[in-house]
């Protein structure tokens, strides 16, 4: 559309000057006006909100972050604009990666990486966050438009490509890497990774590039039948890493071409979609600006609104050989980090008994309450939590399938275990 | 913008008439194409998305309801079209009610009724749905203008007013009472009203109308430092009303103009928001497209992740009049409605094991299964799920505070006991 004006100016620019007859150019110059007008409309002029140098707390109704920073005068944050000091990385721009992007944008997160290689269909309608005006563009592009105008603030990076390719995942890995954003900080260029895809391939892709980077992430899903779903903490090292154990109540695996092709297709719908988003972008919250208690497995079963939640523990043998090297290094540092929590704690206690719950957690360890979440030890997990099932085989007969002599016929082998299983489930 | 492109075009045919040099025609034609153009982009032409007829389940990427239609194909839902069929009122188009009827606008529901009277600010941008270029707009001519575009097939009536002032009520009245969307419908002319309101004057006047018209409603609320909200079904007679109990973890009735005069405000996140609205909502599919367990109450506390759930029976003592009535009602019927419900369960029982929940439950009556929420008297109250207390005095309290005689008043006493009540349950 602003291609369209200019080009509308340079033709009443040309007019003007072939008009030899001077009463002619009164009209021209209030069409010019007009044209100028409309180059200020809509997203293209003063109406689209200036970016903002600090976050401030006064209460007036122009002011973005007044409802945000409240947050520090009610207690529950104690330095809320810290936020703009934040990198999360999104993997999956659909019905829940979106929803978690405009919800980080909304919040003033500092920059976020958005990482899709899909377009926008009129299919889509039925979640939130894309608009039918959108459709044909690609999901990369169609988010930065919109959260651009949102909040001019947040620094915003968009990589359209696939992340299971080989070129996909380097550029992936490269990008995390990158710390131009906030050169002093250890690590990786970002501060977390939250996986919002839709099939295992990846989601094994994200497992592979945090547990390379010692990266950790927020893993999140949503059941084939639209009507369940969860979020998962993933520290490498320290807690099961994807591959560590099989997936859990989690979206089937199955791809939206292929289930295009054979004329099916998964449901799905707006609110468990939303609530998901809400409750990966909450645990987002309390991880980064250290409130209230992260989760380190949260489920959500719509039909009983029922919340299981667990903790899953690393396998000491499992078949991610990076995984195992972060669970050596977790063990180094693990009786020191348990010591300086403990002393933490104690002085904590011994100093005030009120005031807000961590204020200064560093690992961002919750203490186990009453509501202590079950435990569970990948190698004999066969006691779950009532309501979880697994959904696919371990990750390591999934790499028995997937040997490299046979990898097409990977996703249709997979696909037999997954129907297998669904039938043991349903009997 | 439409206003500035139609007066365009009659600039262009009027300068057209006034040119006598013929070779001057040809520009002129290629302007008006561009602003042809112009009046077709974006929101104003071929790319806003049609109206569509029938609900399709084709699996193809521009059927906008695959994804929904697919629910019936998974053994969720009997009949999704249905939803073509009902009325849902949002009173308070906020963080919580925008979102709500922007999930029922992509679910494809029937008609929407909208209520506010508030305008978009920039303050409200650290929640989802509104765009900072539709500050200064009414929020329901911005929410119109939004959900018109996102689905078509929705009929949108908006009402710009305040349901606590007399002139307020009684247009909500009449308009609930209204039913030219439907004829024949039995009751009034909304299958169910959703509470997105953040303070208690309005979700009282929401109750007398419900209690008056024996109309079903959902409460939901968001607590005044962001982190938890609840939702709430409401069923003249058969539940506790809004009147029969005091409120639990409820938005504490502080009006945001109250809170702006003071250099205070609220805190709000759009997590907390999503999540709520997305539990209304999906309280709201389960009730009208009769799957699942409907929720009684569900609260969410988001630094715990809890969610207590519990069941309020109706007081007998209940200050409001219409709920007495509504009560003396239900207790005719309830002992046939019993009779039914077990008669029919026993006859699903008996006739198949499997197959989906609940296909035929006129009622929404849930089966009392081993996550059976907590049934609270509201007469000894006292003992409350864990997690949950009363925010605000009982609505006799309130009414006593709310004499005739000092009705100016009464807003400051209340604050007050608030203030107590808070200050009680902060040591």
């Amino acid at each position: 559309m602003e291609v369209e004006l200019k080009e509308m100016m340079n033709d009443l620019d040309s007019l003007m000057q072939s008009l030899t007859d001077p009463s002619h150019r009164a009209p021209i110059d209030k069409l010019k006006l007009r044209v100028e007008r409309l180059a200020n409309f809509g997203n293209f002029g003063p109406s689209r909100r200036t970016k903002v140098k600090d976050m401030s707390a006064e209460v007036v109704d122009s002011n973005p972050y007044s409802r945000l920073m409240a947050l520090q005068r009610m207690g529950i944050v104690q330095n809320y604009e810290r936020i703009r000091e934040f990198s999360v990385a999104i993997v999956g721009i659909g019905g829940v990666g979106s929803v978690a992007a405009e919800m980080l944008t909304r919040c003033g997160i500092g920059r976020l990486l958005l990482y899709d290689y899909d377009k926008v269909e009129l299919a889509n309608m039925n979640r939130l966050f894309f608009r039918p005006e959108q459709v044909g563009m690609t999901k990369t592009d169609a988010a930065v438009q919109t959260l651009s105008d949102i909040n001019p603030d947040v620094v915003l990076e968009s990589f359209t490509l696939n992340i299971t390719t080989v070129q996909g995942f380097e550029t992936f890995m490269s990008s995390l890497k990158n710390k131009s954003f906030h050169p002093n900080k250890q690590g990786s260029g970002v501060d977390l990774v939250l996986s919002c895809v839709d099939n295992y391939e990846a989601r094994m892709a994200v497992n592979q590039a945090c547990n390379e980077l010692n990266q950790t992430w927020m893993e999140s899903g949503v059941s084939e039948d639209a009507v369940s779903g969860h979020i998962q903490l993933l520290i490498p090292g320290e807690t099961a890493c994807f591959a560590c154990a099989p997936p859990l109540v989690v979206a089937s695996g199955v791809d939206e071409r292929t289930l295009k092709r054979e004329g099916v297709c998964a449901a799905s719908l707006p609110t468990t979609m939303g609530v998901v988003a809400g409750l990966l972008v909450q645990n987002t919250l309390k991880y980064l600006l250290e409130f209230g208690q992260v989760s380190p497995y949260l489920g959500y079963n719509s039909l009983k609104d029922y919340f299981p939640t667990m903790e899953m523990k690393p396998n000491p043998q499992c078949s991610n050989s990076a995984c195992q090297q972060r669970q050596k290094e977790y063990l180094l540092v693990k009786p020191a980090r348990d010591a300086a929590t403990k002393a933490k704690m104690e002085a904590e206690a011994s100093s005030s008994m009120e005031g807000p719950l961590h204020l200064d957690n560093e690992w961002n360890i919750s203490v186990v309450d009453d509501t202590e979440p079950d435990r569970i030890d990948v190698k004999s997990s066969d006691a779950l939590p009532e309501g979880l099932t697994h959904e696919l085989p371990s990750a390591d007969e999934f790499q028995t399938v997937c040997t490299p002599e046979a990898p097409v016929s990977a996703i249709d082998d997979i696909e037999e275990l997954r129907r297998q299983l669904d039938a043991l489930n349903s009997t």
